[in-house]
């Protein structure tokens, strides 16, 4: 099933609305753009693209995910990773954590923020999760509260906000019930996913002015897009007329959803910096230094980077400019 | 020199301004898409691309481009692909025409709209036409006259509208000014081209409406976006919002500038629809024979099409939906 959007006008924003001044870029290509390489980075090399990353000005790297290593081999060497981890003052390194003895392993290895991950499709939860909707938040309500507890800050990824490859459309409403509850948890942020990239506009506004109507402050959203139709900036920007002002992004594009029929993936860092440049928002990134890395990172995979920006700002120079 | 934009603010909507209820497709890929490919594409591929272009509900089809052959030995079989096109009805066939010599070819050929193409730099007209930017008016000034006198419809190009390789950015006012000669001329429509893909959405809401403050109606404006760095669709976005309702693009992406540093075309006349799909903005094609028409084009072309959306759509069903 390809779950197409139809008839979602986008609304005006309101009188006197304006972008935010700042974007907080959470840099996902670490943990989000690695974790479905079939082959397995060396630490060293994800050692190097944290550090580089940093040293391109990102403050939030998310790092990896406690998740079983049965799952995903990549991010077996987590523990690992955050020992030998060169943190950088001023920059959060949130990692992924499924469970509590996700959340045991994080704590242990120096972690200082988390995020767990819901569906907000009962199909997606059961493959995703091994379980329904309604179970999850028991399995989160511990790992939250254990977490604030110990002073971190907690993050509420929510998959599939805007269709789901097995369900099809899915509402508004429901979304909005699902993340509630992670809010309701004790979340501190709410990251909407388009898993697998079909948002359009209208849909993306509709969906940030319904959390607001349910309680849950724009100011508290971010949101997630995947590049599969091409459709992850324009929808960008309708969320920043919103009033988001924390945008998922991976460096280079990396990564994908193994459900989405293309390997096409996230928002790339590099396509929504130079987007920010233009509109005079502020993001703390070097372009150029950025571009460096990813190209640096798509030599170590082999592959060129699927990032527009990328390709035409890592490219050799040949002539006209 | 690589062109970046920085600090454009995108004003809000108007009050009560709404999205275009019909957007015009502009379907380049035909002449743009081509023009740029070193190896000579059969004329029989290039009609039953236009062909499969018009069964999948495109109305607009830019054909060919009359210029002179050793410029452009893509498309040095213009006439004969005129004489040969199986034209439908409702769907217009429009053709560039450089010059005289071009129109008197276009005329004898049965051409039914035609489009001069100018530009907004010094630079590029001296590179592209071999003059100034003031003397191409005189170079134009006969073929709009002569091709309204035969009743034909006229469209202006502009390029390099949003930067320029050698020089760097374009000051808008030099760009209104270039295209309020065009419509002196007689233009029927002005196309504003971000030949190299530089544009964010501030500058192009800006550029807009410094055309309407300039006495060009909006809705004699196209927007014609390059996806060098993944901005085409949210400048699409932008363009809506300020009222334009004809946009350019190629199908699954084909074309791109040879001044600019990527190989990365025009933007992809799939990922529009699946925006204007999204917005429930009317627009006539059906996704899925446009999406096999670029599948098919890329197999004659022997490279993947650069299209988000027919990367997405084109690939076998893998699961998952």
């Amino acid at each position: 099933m390809t779950t197409r959007e139809t008839g979602l006008p986008m609304r005006v924003p309101a009188a006197g609305a304006s972008l935010p001044e700042r974007v907080e870029i959470w840099e996902v290509g670490a943990r989000d753009g690695l974790q479905n390489e079939a082959t397995v980075v060396d630490l060293d090399v994800k050692l190097e693209f944290l550090a580089r990353l940093a040293d391109a000005g990102l403050r939030t790297l998310e790092a990896t995910s406690f998740v079983h290593p049965r799952w995903v081999p990549q991010l077996a060497d987590a523990e690992e990773l955050l020992r030998r981890l060169d943190r950088r003052s001023g920059v959060r390194y949130p990692v992924l954590v499924p469970n509590e003895r996700g959340l045991d392993r994080a704590l242990a290895s120096g972690a200082d923020s988390v995020a767990v991950f819901a569906s907000a499709t009962e199909s997606f939860a059961r493959r995703n999760l091994n379980r329904g909707v309604d179970e999850q938040y028991a399995m989160f309500d511990p790992i939250v509260s254990r977490a604030r507890d110990e002073g971190l800050a907690v993050r509420g990824y929510l998959s599939m906000c805007f269709g789901d490859p097995w369900e099809g459309p899915v509402p508004v409403d429901q979304v909005v019930a699902a993340g509630r509850r992670l809010w309701d948890l004790g979340c501190a942020q709410l990251s909407l996913g388009d898993t697998i990239g079909v948002a359009t506009p209208g849909h993306v506004t509709a969906m940030i002015d319904a959390f607001g109507a349910a309680g849950v402050p724009t100011t508290a959203i971010a949101v997630h897009f995947h590049d599969t139709y091409g459709q992850a900036l324009a929808n960008t920007l309708a969320a920043l007329w919103c009033g988001v002002s924390t945008v998922d992004a991976s460096a280079g594009g990396l990564g994908g959803c193994p459900y989405a029929k293309s390997a096409t993936g996230n928002l790339a860092t590099e396509d929504l910096v130079w987007l920010l440049d233009g509109l005079g928002v502020d993001h703390g990134v070097d372009l150029d230094a950025l571009v460096r890395t990813s190209v640096w990172m798509a030599g170590r995979l082999g592959r060129p980077s699927p990032s527009r920006a990328v390709a035409a700002l890592g490219a050799p120079d040949t002539g006209g400019g």
